[in-house]
């Protein structure tokens, strides 16, 4: 875990610490599975001027071009480059795919993403990200603005995590309640708000007033605002009692509320209404979402998202749609360097087939093949060493049991196994031993749970 | 199928054949685990020097550099590309954690490679490798050439694609041949070779005369050799025949005849001794292997690989290996241009719960939740539109059952489920009713399988 890698920002893990990413990996997986989301992967690479198009310069994207291409060699397709989130280029592909999808179109993506930030803890230069998005044609029900954030609860549930709180605002809410007051420049404002955990409410308050232009009360009504976070839909009374109402702000209210409302029902305590989210992206126009580990804050947001009218357009068509995207590196990289979960051994095999002499190896693989054919992981010795010296070699390689197979002077052969961990070494038959349930693969542990 | 990818050479898939792909990938990986090999992943860039100190500039590498970057901003790792194959990153991978690796290290690794060659059927710009390989610390035993040949058959037998021959050669084999009859520059006289399926016997002839200075014997001699193909270890006796003998030659031999042997055995004609194979790539020392689909050979070899004895080295370090490299992409564009195979269905799920009215979108929450404890991908309907409004979405979109909960003036609940594909529909109880097993998720289904 001390280890530093070669290239600052491109995080590579020992094979037991990717036993511990490909679980978190899986279990995503199995849960947007579950609720009925399609896997996709796009390319890499997108147009330089595909993924430039939302201004999203700030991501410190990088050009990707041939080594050898010739300067006056024709490049139909522009420049290209390594896409920065899973957003942009599912956008273009729901536009180039729309005839062949079925909408409203649900769909996970887990792939990795490239910026060329500054690394530090928690950010890197190349990491993956676990999208679920929901989008339809032309229209799409508010319902799934509450489906995706009980799908999240769901699947962060899952994980060898610290408990975590999803928070939720709506920006129909918030820029409602900021024309009420007379501030027009909604996106400005949020900008400022969303600078509050850093600076504080005097700090953002002072900016409020010298770069949008607030008086000193609309200031502190924004900063009353903000300051109202509860875990059910109180939160609708809190606002009601700053006095202000519009249309924009009484749908948003009902918005935030049905989330909100469903969700302290299902999952108590894991999403709440926190007025105080922003979330930096332009084109989000209702339900923002994003999570923090609960002890971790400093970490930063672990899966953030939000509803979008208008991402995806080919100009005829408009595609509306929901989505999340959780920092499956964020998360992983914190869950080893604090040592919050480990794998219960670094290999997959459960049995090492030993060698009695060179000649037996072949024999030792048929060993091998009947216990493969039950699913379970077996490595054959490659050389006949002393029994002492294979049982080491499973030994540093955490592979549970040996297997010893002797040929008697008539020729019939007797099968015994070690668990090598209690010495015990019992009879056995390649067609029906059985490791117990728990040795079978490597498991994940989280550092509460007891080790077996 | 029909689909052009917006970036010519980048194949994107849609949902129902991404479910293709993953089950080739999912394949896979069991069975590399089965054979206890570890699952690790590289970072995609490598440093361009790192990449091309192998010479490989034919490979068409992709430079990868910030838009943003300043000129006159310090770089200290160097330019930087992504990686085109999967090779070259582990072996730095190895030189660089042998201190906390087990050898011999047995490693699997999926992942997306990039070459700027000119696109065609089964060459793409982006694709996705399997690569196993099993490397040691200074030495490592021959009986892994053997090993990992039938793994690979392993693997490949579980796939669903046409027959496959996995063609075996031995370097020094060649090499021992061809200075018993005086050609001493090995591998020109390998580039020759290598054409010999695209060019035919006679141009190789010629060219092994006017490139490598053969007399018109020795060029008979070579071409000869590598006109021994055998299922078995024949082939030994084919070469003596052919009365040369050497050392080196003869340590080709055996080894050969090891590999071949056991697979022979194993599984027969899936491993056959072809004399005609060379390979590329300089760093191969032995064993070599690539791999044709039957009636598909023109398609290329879909797996490749040998052993190497010096393709990692710290300068202290040396660590030899065996390794061979499936093409993911390129199977699976075949298998679906071809439709060798394809998904059940398209989605994950099995079940949508249909909404009697706006209202019940809760309840019909906790059917849902009911289901996917027991692993039933469900999904829930948005809006009430009139059942067969909701069906038709089910059955556009694949999901074989749809779920009605009816609530009683007295307050209590019938559930039933219905069949779409026969329009049965029984009472079911969310917390016990299972679906047919072979609707409990998407398969992958072989043309010559039948269909449920």
């Amino acid at each position: 875990m001390a280890r530093t890698t070669s290239l600052s920002g491109f995080p590579e893990w020992l094979p037991e610490e990717r036993i511990v990413e490909q679980h978190v990996m899986d279990s995503l997986r199995r849960t947007f599975e579950l609720h009925g989301f399609s896997s996709i992967e796009t390319r890499a690479v997108e147009t330089v001027e595909q993924l430039l198009r939302k201004g999203e310069i700030d991501k410190e994207v990088y050009g990707v071009s041939r080594l050898q291409q010739d300067a006056d060699e024709p490049n139909p397709e522009g420049a290209l480059a390594l896409h920065f989130d899973l957003t942009v280029p599912f956008a273009r592909y729901v536009v180039e795919n729309g005839g062949h999808l079925t909408f409203p179109f649900r769909r996970y993506q887990i792939q990795k993403v490239w910026r060329g930030e500054r690394p530090q803890e928690g950010r890197a230069r190349e990491f993956t990200q676990a999208d679920i998005d929901v989008v339809g044609d032309g229209t799409l029900a508010f319902r799934y603005d509450v489906e995706l954030a009980l799908v999240i609860v769901d699947a962060l549930s899952r994980l060898p995590i610290p408990p975590f709180v999803l928070r939720v605002n709506n920006r129909k809410l918030a820029e409602g309640f900021y024309r009420a007051v007379g501030l027009t420049d909604a996106p400005a404002v949020l900008r400022e708000i969303d600078k509050l955990e850093k600076i504080g409410a005097d700090a953002v308050s002072r900016n409020l007033q010298e770069h949008v232009g607030a008086t000193p009360e609309q200031a502190q009504a924004a900063l009353a605002l903000a300051a109202i976070r509860t875990e059910d839909t109180s939160f609708v009374e809190r606002v009601r009692e700053l006095g202000q109402s519009n249309e924009l702000l009484e749908e948003g209210l009902a918005e935030l509320a049905e989330v909100v409302g469903e969700a302290a029902r299902r999952a108590p305590g894991k999403v709440v209404a926190d007025l105080s989210i922003a979330r930096g992206l332009d084109y989000y126009t209702g339900t923002v979402y994003e999570t923090v580990l609960v002890g971790h804050e400093k970490l930063g947001s672990v899966c953030s998202g939000g509803r979008y009218e208008s991402l995806a357009s080919n100009g005829k068509k408009t595609y509306p749609g929901v989505g999340l995207s959780i920092g499956v590196t964020r998360l992983v990289t914190r869950i080893l360097s604090q040592s919050m979960a480990s794998a219960s051994r670094a290999v997959p095999s459960a049995v090492l087939v030993a060698l009695n002499d060179d000649a037996s190896w072949s024999a030792a693989q048929d060993v091998a093949t009947a216990l493969r054919a039950r699913g379970i992981a077996t490595e054959v010795a490659a050389t006949a060493q002393k029994f002492g010296k294979q049982i080491r070699y499973a030994e540093r390689r955490g592979i549970p049991f040996v297997w010893f197979s002797t040929v008697a002077e008539d020729g019939s052969v007797t099968h015994e196994v070690k668990d090598i961990r209690s010495g015990e070494q019992v009879a056995a038959d390649p067609a029906s031993w059985q490791p117990p349930a728990e040795d079978l693969r490597p498991t994940v542990l989280s550092a509460q749970q007891p080790r077996h």
